[in-house]
């Protein structure tokens, strides 16, 4: 390339052809060490890529939506409340959630409250002997109500600081053990699950086609015998979770129902199939069992003929039971087999460095190889200046 | 590089620059060849992945926050009920969820039920004739009590074992249709969906700035005619997902209202717009039916002036509406357009290795370019046997 | 490589050994500048890629539940009600919710409805002179419930058209201001959150290890002092997000408590910790408010002696907090270091391409080098052929 100009330039550059010039060093030794670097690149490449990492597939996570049904009825027999049959309706709170319910295992009843004055339930705090130590229009952090300023009896042994309240006020210093609700173990839920892969345009439910309604009317969800029956008892789903209802039942919590739906779609549409776990969610440290459980306080409103309101108070211990829907689907597509048979290509170049280290670097007779590799050229300056 | 020395190599490897050898093919129809892969990788990086895929973008998913409000009233005239007029606070159960709200479409009503003994509801496993066909303490999945052992009229022609259950027993035999509460289908739903890009710190709401008060009184959605109207008929939401919502009225189901906002951010901000889509999410498999629609039961409760507590039990069908907020925004950031740039050149390499194999195997002179590519070096160690 | 043969090629396929010959140019300048290049990119692959993206860890994103406990009592003297005390399970609708509770702030309340026959609210298209404006059976959008065709009376100065609705309809024009139960800055609510990072097995919650019993009764969240108190201060959310509660507590709202689980697996245990931040997530745009706030009608059921339902409407005001749980964590993993290596050995090729531009095209004397480097090769149909 003695002659210049630009022309020729631009036309070298379309017509001529770069390869570079290779040194092909007849050697068993690197010839093979060489080939087997490859073969464990492309063994990679084939082996985790392709068939373990599924690299010739496009992705998608899942789109679900999920209905409830709970089923079962509890029977009580206490005291206060005599003899009382529990439904659907009286355990789950609220009637419908999206994703989850909850199921009441245990119950502290507070009937007939109505806003009037009375004592406070007795604690450090509370417990006065003379109007002094109550504060009128105080409010502490645990306080049921305003403070009114007198010091008034609690029982017949206790004197507490009297509250503008809703009255009597609740008093939860013992729970009920075993759970007052502890048949709960044997209701049953139906899960409906619906799930979408939105790029492939894929849509399965948990009920799967095979499933007869004479089947559903009696099967419940079994890991072993019955994995696609879509019914499970609730003692049953907590066990599976490594607790005991018993347990549970008494202070609550919250156990997660998961769905899996891993799908290679490339295969055939019926072994797209659920598969279901269960965790507790809430997990206890045994050691350290700061404010467990999971309640909360709910109350049903009357009037009575006068036009007064009074209220049942409710603080109801329960489990919630959250549905989470995993699922990735993957299926053949041209973009991504590109980018990985490419990327698995460039990735085949590094044998040739490995294998130059240790032919250049390592081999007694290295200085004979760079010969033939190396060509010197002497800087022009220096050679110029010589 | 006769002489050694550790000093040598250091500043060998230093001072010295490394560049491979090429060999110049002067040949048109390989060098127009290489070019023309050249060009067609070039294609692919510029139209693929820096035009279709915007590789020169950063992105973010979405965080999103939507409120609700449903209006409209119903009118019902019935034997049981009478006249009566259905308003929000009646047919919105729960009065609030987040990112969802279920609408009552029909109803079945078991008025002034309290604690106590009735006959079960009849079917294959409660009707009897006598006794000894009831086990006291008996519970099944499908039963509304505990069996008392006794075998009572449940009407004038059968008998049904006797229960101890909120009485008298739910009889949901036959759902009303058409659906008592198909006038559902005028209501309007007001969404306000506000979304947040935290990693471009970008909020938009889907109340465009440029829609007036006056505008939101009147606009009902239309895909074609009012795009960006944020309140949608119940109706027409079931009808543009493919559904009749008379027939989803009767048993219930649950819809999804999808809100997509993938945004370009290096446009302006007033070319990001929610666009809406709606979809039926619990799909019914015509052929295979099992438990369709979507119901659940509630109760009010209340006391009568003996403290006696009775309750108006309520199987609600109805359809329930998830929010699905879905959406990608991307905008222009150095790194991802740095790495693609570099893998774009690491592909350019391909070329060669194509139009190598297609010189060095293919054409008829394949071993007269071959020579000039390649150097043959013997092996040393043979070399020094022979 | 003159004899040919498929049994040679093979030979030679396996047991040659194939390097670039290269072109070892003896200048300071050019080599200097290939190795400051080469440093550079090494300084990115490590510093950005290694130290900073953690380019040796596999990731995975949070899975987590919470459970919530509001805790506060405020009182309210107005001239409808009297005084009366509000507690959890008065101001908390609904009951319990999964990663979000609502806290009434603002009430409009319509005690005593019954179904009936009533006057609609006046505003321009319910006002009528005369029984010709109102049309039977017409409801609109806006409507209460549906119009009988009678003009009456609703105050002394003002008819409206007859409605047969829930009466008296409610009357949500003004709405009380300071809102009615703005104490509901001092509630506090305590946040118990548990997570899971599936493929690494690791679960923690915000209740640290080294938080007492002693210390969660007394504290409240301050992002200086008490970074890890899982109590705050419903007041204190809403003003660190910089909003004010005075005014958000009049219209409602909803706020975003984050909690952001960002945990590097590879160090202990202990230094995977919670951070709490707040957002407003229905961000009003000042200058165009339409529709602003928060709020949803709920309505409480009674029962009369002569068994006649009325009902107490609520239109509640108030503010919805959303949990939202952010995370991801990482963990030393050797496959996506291996990429990372590879890629990174890739990118040091991009020197050379840098410094071939720099040495063949912009030096003086590039002929003197590009000579060294390319071997020309002619075309062997145009050697032929001359």
């Amino acid at each position: 390339m003695s002659s210049g100009g630009c022309c020729a330039e631009v036309y070298s550059c379309v017509f001529d052809y770069n390869t570079p010039r290779i040194a092909l060093i007849k050697s068993r030794k690197v010839g093979l060490l060489n080939r087997v670097i490859q073969l464990a690149i492309l063994a990679y490449v084939i082996g985790w890529v392709f068939v373990w990492e599924k690299g010739y597939q496009d992705f998608d996570t899942v789109v679900s939506s999920v209905t409830l049904k709970v089923k079962g009825v509890a029977a009580t027999d206490t005291e206060d409340l005599g003899f009382r049959i529990w439904d659907v309706a009286d355990y789950i709170i609220p009637a419908q959630e999206e994703n989850a319910f909850f199921v009441m295992t245990n119950l502290i009843l507070t009937p007939n409250q109505t806003q009037g004055k009375c004592a406070e339930l007795p604690d450090s705090s509370t417990i006065c002997i003379s109007n002094s130590s109550c504060t009128p229009g105080y409010v502490g952090t645990h306080s049921n109500g305003v403070q009114t300023g007198l010091c008034v009896p609690y029982n017949e042994s206790v004197k507490t600081c009297e509250v503008k309240a809703w009255c009597p006020v609740e008093n939860d210093t013992t729970v009920p053990m075993p759970a007052f609700l502890g048949a709960a173990e044997n209701f049953t839920v139906l899960i409906k699950n619906n799930i979408w892969y939105p790029k492939f345009n894929f849509t399965k439910r948990n009920i799967l086609s095979n499933i007869s309604a004479e089947y559903l009317k009696t099967c419940v969800y079994d890991p072993a015998k019955h994995p696609f029956c879509p019914i499970f008892r609730l003692g049953s789903i907590v066990e599976e979770a490594g607790e005991s209802f018993k347990d549970m039942a008494v202070l609550g919590g919250v156990m997660g129902i998961q769905i899996s739906w891993n799908c290679d779609l490339d295969k055939k549409h019926k072994y797209c199939v659920p598969k279901y776990s269960f965790r507790r969610l809430d997990n206890r440290e045994l050691d350290h069992n700061v404010s467990p459980g999971y309640n909360f306080r709910s109350a049903k409103y009357y009037k009575d003929s006068n036009n007064v309101e009074s209220r049942t108070l409710m603080k109801i211990y329960g489990i919630r039971f959250d549905i989470l829907v995993f699922g990735t689907a993957g299926k053949f597509d041209i973009i991504p087999t590109m980018i990985n048979i490419g990327s698995g290509v460039a990735l085949l170049g590094v044998a040739t460095v490995l294998c130059d280290i240790i032919v250049f670097h390592f081999f007694k007779k290295r200085y004979y190889y760079r010969e033939k590799k190396y060509k010197h050229v002497e800087d022009y300056e220096e050679l110029v200046s010589n």
